[in-house]
């Protein structure tokens, strides 16, 4: 049996017309003799309404009935879309993941796919059957309905094509692919025509309206290759699958990239063991996420200088929290609110030497300083002055033949 | 054990303070050690919402597609209030039917309660725990969701009533109860203390608006006593119940009255065997309901006079049909589109003589002309014109001692 798992997102179910085009879009696969299960997300905005009905209730609302309650948007989208398909004359029927079953485990909002009893669908597919599973939900060992916190229907999709050992599983959402960097800072970005798991998750900046970093993580772990593409245009997406699967043709697939980040420089901190997590400690626990991260040598040995980037939106808190710290002592503080990271991403770079040269010679050529440097074994990020961003990202793009 | 079972309509969750409102109502017979089940409907306005979403998807939506769609607005509607009940620190959770499970028969969007089944509910109850059960649904042989056509969710509570055998049944709604008559038509309208299940199915016309006549009829059937009182205001209610429950020192326990519809007069129609049924199947093929029914003694043998009412509304329909009827004929039609249908109802009459006369006196006396007499065993009605229908009202009301 061949089959497909299409996922659609909420903007893709987000009103009676998208709807009716979902439809449409599942017959074309049904006309090429695929076997499809679809997976829906609520109809935008929906969700949000639901949850500020439980908060209106309660500053701390049941965990357990918020998931019962936010699950209903993803059964009123299944069965519409049910609904559109038998009116076509097609056989469909809406599955809620307590009819399917679909096993949860963890907390509730929180809830992790663990085991999807394949047998009602199989044998409802059997018969000619589509079946519409509402995404982001599961029941969990007490028979209660959960909602899967991290990747929500994403997460659903990639563990039903897993669970039904489907041939494609095809996320479609409201932009048509990945590209090789925001197409509305450099209007010459193309879109990729697949990318591995790892260079995409290298990309969330860019990925994150395409897919949850957790979601291309299951996809990688799952071995599940997924297309992502657009139920708006009739394009072809981008294949998120293995390195092997891949051309090293380019050694870069991509330029992302940050626009507001916050650079704090604390100078001449005393240096003892355990002084980094001293200062980090109040940091993450506070939800604050410290993303590059210097120590340079101090010239005397018992001091050094700590250099690290925050989100700018988290820099009065974070100010407030080192401040306060009383486990660190420094002689000054120089925060730069205007900092962007560049990024570039590639499997070809662990195979090809000379990258970071190549990075650091095109960015020198346009007089672009260069602040922080962090390496991953396919990424080369530096930090640079905001307003010089744009200007990064174009030689960059150029630099590693991505504009053609 | 102690059981009540409160029943909330739409009006009475109809917003976040009315939940609210809810919970401090459930808590109160908490605070009275009883046992407490809620039935909820769902908040006013939604079930109307999502009806609109699957027409506007198809003309002749999926009836199994839609009862899942709409059985969500009481899924949202239980998990609130349960959800408040936890932020007061009572133990509370929502039910879903398939959760319970009830379990229904009969086709979608008009199934009926069979079997409720009790162990889960009752072992939440002995721990504490206030169970709020979705109404309007069940789950039929196939797991699948189904809505309850008659009675909706007071059909819920009767059926909860009856099998965890509980001591009271309330229907919480927008009215304060059952009243002598309408008190917008009659301001010394009295509020019932307690009526019989057969008068409350008569005065339907005034009763519509507490509960539907196939809850009260499910009701008497399964031996529920129904007490009907508001959420808005902490008034005593009115309880439906068996006959021998209540004194019979009123002989009349209400006027109910119509208040547009017409009369339908056929004059010198060929009398042969069959002739009403070939006049009104075409009207109930229609669902056109034919109410009072009169045929007039002929002079002439071979002819008769045939007299209904109907509702003013089906009046342009009801011609067109009787017009091309080709199995009757008739010398003339007259029609008076302005008569209204007074009916004093009560068990009463049953044992006392007379109640016939007083009422015909009565309105004799406010020389109010009868057009049309029709009776049953614990009503009379009689047809009059609209102008008479607040004097004859009036009369009634005052005739039968229900003004004080």
């Amino acid at each position: 049996m061949k089959i497909v798992v299409l996922k659609f997102g909420g903007t893709s179910v987000g009103s009676i017309q998208r709807i009716k085009n979902v439809a449409k879009i599942v017959i074309s696969y049904l006309k090429k003799r695929f076997k499809v299960i679809v997976i829906s997300s609520a109809m935008s905005g929906e969700t949000n309404k639901l949850v500020k009905l439980t908060k209106q209730i309660s500053d701390n609302f049941s965990p357990s009935e918020y998931d019962a309650i936010v699950a209903t948007g993803e059964q009123i989208s299944s069965s519409l879309i049910a609904g559109r398909l038998n009116d076509k004359g097609y056989i469909s029927r809406s599955w809620l993941a307590w009819q399917v079953p679909i096993f949860t485990t963890g907390d509730y909002s929180h809830s992790r796919i663990i085991n999807i009893n394949k047998k009602n669908i199989l044998k409802f597919i059997r018969k000619g059957g589509v079946p519409i599973i509402s995404g982001f939900q599961g029941i969990n060992s007490k028979n209660r309905i959960t909602t899967i916190g991290r990747g929500g229907s994403d997460a659903s999709a990639i563990m039903i094509a897993k669970f039904f050992k489907a041939q494609k599983c095809i996320i479609y959402t409201d932009v048509d692919g990945v590209y090789t960097t925001d197409p509305n800072v450099v209007p010459k970005a193309k879109k990729i025509k697949k990318i591995s798991f790892e260079e995409m998750l290298e990309m969330a900046s860019l990925g994150a309206k395409v897919m949850q970093p957790h979601s291309i993580q299951d996809a990688r772990l799952n071995r599940i290759d997924i297309e992502v593409r657009s139920s708006f245009k009739n394009l072809s997406g981008s294949l998120i699958t293995k390195r092997k699967n891949i051309s090293t043709k380019n050694i870069i697939r991509g330029v992302s990239f940050t626009k507001n980040d916050a650079k704090i420089s604390l100078i001449g901190v005393k240096d003892k063991p355990g002084v980094a997590a001293a200062i980090f400690e109040p940091l993450f626990k506070n939800s604050i996420n410290v993303d590059m991260v210097v120590q340079n040598i101090s010239s005397n040995k018992k001091e050094t200088d700590l250099t690290f980037t925050i989100k700018n939106e988290d820099l009065t808190k974070t100010k407030k929290l080192i401040k306060k710290n009383r486990k660190i002592s420094f002689k000054n503080i120089i925060i730069d609110e205007k900092v962007s990271k560049v990024s570039i991403v590639g499997v070809g770079m662990i195979t090809t030497p000379g990258v970071t040269f190549r990075m650091f010679n095109a960015l020198a050529r346009k007089n672009i300083n260069i602040l922080v440097i962090s390496t991953s074994e396919i990424k080369i990020s530096v930090l640079v002055d905001q307003k010089n961003l744009k200007k990064a990202v174009d030689v960059l793009h150029k630099e590693f033949k991505l504009d053609y």
